[in-house]
């Protein structure tokens, strides 16, 4: 990090406005592009437009792939199509398909075609794998070698790739049909001897990823095996490119972002600098969702309008074993999503957990349902309320705990992300059901109660 | 991904069952630790003996870095004290302190005792920092160099430490006090003149993190500059360390973990495997403090009785109020959250976000309220029970979503993680606040009602 960004940002503004190639230059050498973004982020248009102009094509290669979709739709219609080309042909593959998805499709047919056409192809190629997927993610920054290569002539290829150095822990095998075949570590290659053949000392058994393989999938082998990048083949086992994990920890980052999102419903995208109209419109497509089922739990506590009447202490504890509902759901829906992220599950496994939850739900219930038991019988001075509050806690968290399982685990069968059975959602069904539970006890016992 | 664990397993028992230590090592070869570790642990424990008798001490190394806690207990109390010298010596840094942190003091201190003197300085400086921090999660896989060294110097260091290959990208170099001065990268080492002192080649502009940082803003600074590596120093510059990407993104799984376990008042780690009473007693430390709050709100509503008692009506829409206000409030909890992770904020900016999300409560509360107006007009036929209850949902609605920002701001100016704001403790509170308001608005149009 920068420390004195500011400072920076001061200093390279002044040296734009004085048109000081120079000293311009002096102050950004060295800089890393995540911060030669955030100072250009902080300038004006027009100081933005002269440091454009000073700018090589590398840095402007840096600069694009590190700009959200607005600024970098900005810069490519500032600048002239010869940079443009340039410019976007020195980027990363990744970054550029990154960047095109974005652009909207007019804008990125129009900087596809100042390419030239073998790399057009290959970045409309990755751009037909769907979103979120191996192939949509992975870039061509690997070195591969054929197997009948010697390990002289591997070194002299792997030499010319120096500057791809942080990735060049392996060197790729493929055999006459671009098959991955096997992969060769730089320290097998620097023992081995000058001649002997690359299919000689490659490892055969290797893991690969297959490019429909969906990025979350990707993103748990990488961790698990400690890998730093992960080749890509299609369904003949040919190389199309690697997965690097500088991405996968973006794609974790993002991953963890949309599961809250969706834990709390609280509608995509909403950072600080979203507008309040923009926010409002994103969180009421939920909201709105939710009061009209809130309308239901309304007309449910109204057909027990006369249980309601003849005793409205009723009423006191109706919030709490709500609540109480929706917690223990929350609470049961978390465990299963953060189970399922971590691990497929099979038949048996999810009858254990069902059990399991039923255990648990069941644990819950005697000792809050006992414990407000006493506290209703001490409060309202009453026997029978007190036991049917504390019987009814037993009922509904027993059946909140089962739908915060049951729910995630039919949407995930669906092969829906069960993250969408959100906490609020989750809630609000619970709602629904402690209350049929709450007023179908109190009105079963309602005689007892007068 | 070994595609076929299970026969892989049962080819592994039958040769351990045989004795038959060739064709167990022909199974085994060329397999990933994260593999060989998932079979270790199918095997019974006497097969598991055996396998510990047969394999080398690397694999032992490897072996026990992938094993959980309970798992490298029982391997160390099954191998003899040299062995597990041994087998331990050849672990990574990081992966030893993280097992000695599972292992208890006892144990811990054990281990050791049979550590060579150098070794276990180390390794007790490492524990010595908080955990969480970039001192605990670094290890000493770099190569550093003095800055006085010639390039030829540097290099020959670096091929002695080719095994290290995987994050050999950059040399560090130092000074005569071992401060950290500047990197060299493998590319720079392969272009420069052999004679060349690293000092006129090193770049000096470079990032760097305190030891004592928190690894969630380490992995934030890897994840922003698409680093590898970054080098970790103490508050006298020197260098102590690096902490590695592969690291990094068990730290960001395990801090999304953390946040969806707070979020949801979940409890400690439960996953598909904890027994029901633990999971249950781990749930029960928070409901059980929400059912007290949620007896708050009994209360609240215990005292408006009268109200409730002439327009019994009212209790119909209480819990829609009631949740719409939790929803809400878990929305802006979320955003909040999400954000703050995201970047430190200044008084501006939390003014920007109040203003911003006072905003949207107003804007949410205006169309939910007008909403629930005509609903509950034409529903229950009262033109001022339609507007008691709209202007309530304004009112709550806007309450609630400020409540959602400022308590985690709150938290988190007094250094408390904002994310213990779970989702049900802010349900909650917000259910209090919506029943004050509800019923308060509905008493004072109480006249009007009847």
């Amino acid at each position: 990090m920068v420390q004195n960004l500011n400072q920076l940002v001061h200093s390279v503004t002044y040296t734009i406005q004085q048109q000081d190639k120079e000293a311009f230059f002096e102050n950004i050498k060295d800089l890393q592009k995540y911060d030669l973004t955030r100072i250009f982020i902080k300038l004006s248009s027009d100081e933005q437009e002269i440091f454009l102009e000073f700018i090589s094509i590398p840095l402007l290669a840096d600069l694009l792939s590190e700009l959200d979709g607005k600024n970098q739709l900005a810069v490519i219609k500032t600048l002239d199509w010869k940079k443009v080309s340039l410019s976007v042909t020195e980027m990363n593959n990744d970054d550029l398909v990154s960047m095109l998805s974005q652009l909207g499709a007019e804008k990125s047919a129009e900087v596809l075609s100042y390419l030239d056409k073998a790399l057009s192809a290959d970045i409309e190629n990755i751009l037909a794998y769907p979103p979120e997927t191996a192939g949509r993610i992975m870039n061509n920054q690997m070195v591969w070698i054929n197997q009948s290569y010697t390990v002289r002539e591997a070194v002299d290829k792997l030499k010319h790739f120096a500057e791809l150095a942080e990735y060049l822990n392996y060197l790729y095998v493929i055999d006459d049909d671009k098959r991955l075949v096997g992969i060769v570590s730089y320290r097998e290659l620097l023992l081995a001897d000058m001649q002997t053949e690359i299919a000689d000392i490659m490892q055969t058994r290797i893991l690969k990823v297959d490019a429909l393989m969906d990025q979350e999938e990707v993103a748990r082998m990488i961790q698990r095996y400690d890998f730093v990048t992960i080749p890509v083949v299609d369904e003949h086992e040919k190389l199309l490119g690697i997965v690097t994990i500088d991405d996968i920890l973006d794609v974790v980052y993002q991953e963890a972002e949309e599961d809250i999102e969706k834990f709390s419903a609280s509608g995509k995208s909403i950072d600080f600098n979203t507008k309040p109209v923009t926010a409002a419109k994103r969180r009421l497509a939920w909201l709105i969702l939710l009061l009209f089922i809130g309308i239901v739990s309304g007309s449910i506590i109204a057909s027990f309008e006369e249980t309601l009447e003849e005793v409205v202490a009723l009423a006191f504890f109706m919030p709490m074993v709500a609540g109480m509902t929706g917690n223990t759901g929350t609470q049961s829906l978390a465990v299963v999503i953060r189970g399922l992220a971590k691990e497929k599950i099979n038949t048996k496994q999810v009858i254990n957990l069902l059990v399991r939850e039923l255990k648990v739900g069941i644990y819950i219930g005697l000792t809050c349902g006992l414990l407000i038991f006493i506290i209703a019988y001490l409060w309202q001075n009453s026997l029978i309320l007190g036991m049917v509050i504390g019987v009814s806690l037993l009922c509904t968290l027993i059946i909140g705990t089962i739908a915060g399982t049951v729910i995630p685990l039919i949407l995930n069968k669906l092969n829906v992300d069960p993250a969408v059975a959100s906490g609020p959602l989750i809630t609000t069904i619970n709602d629904i059901l402690s209350l049929l539970i709450y007023f179908g006890i109190a009105t079963a016992f309602l005689s007892y109660l007068m």
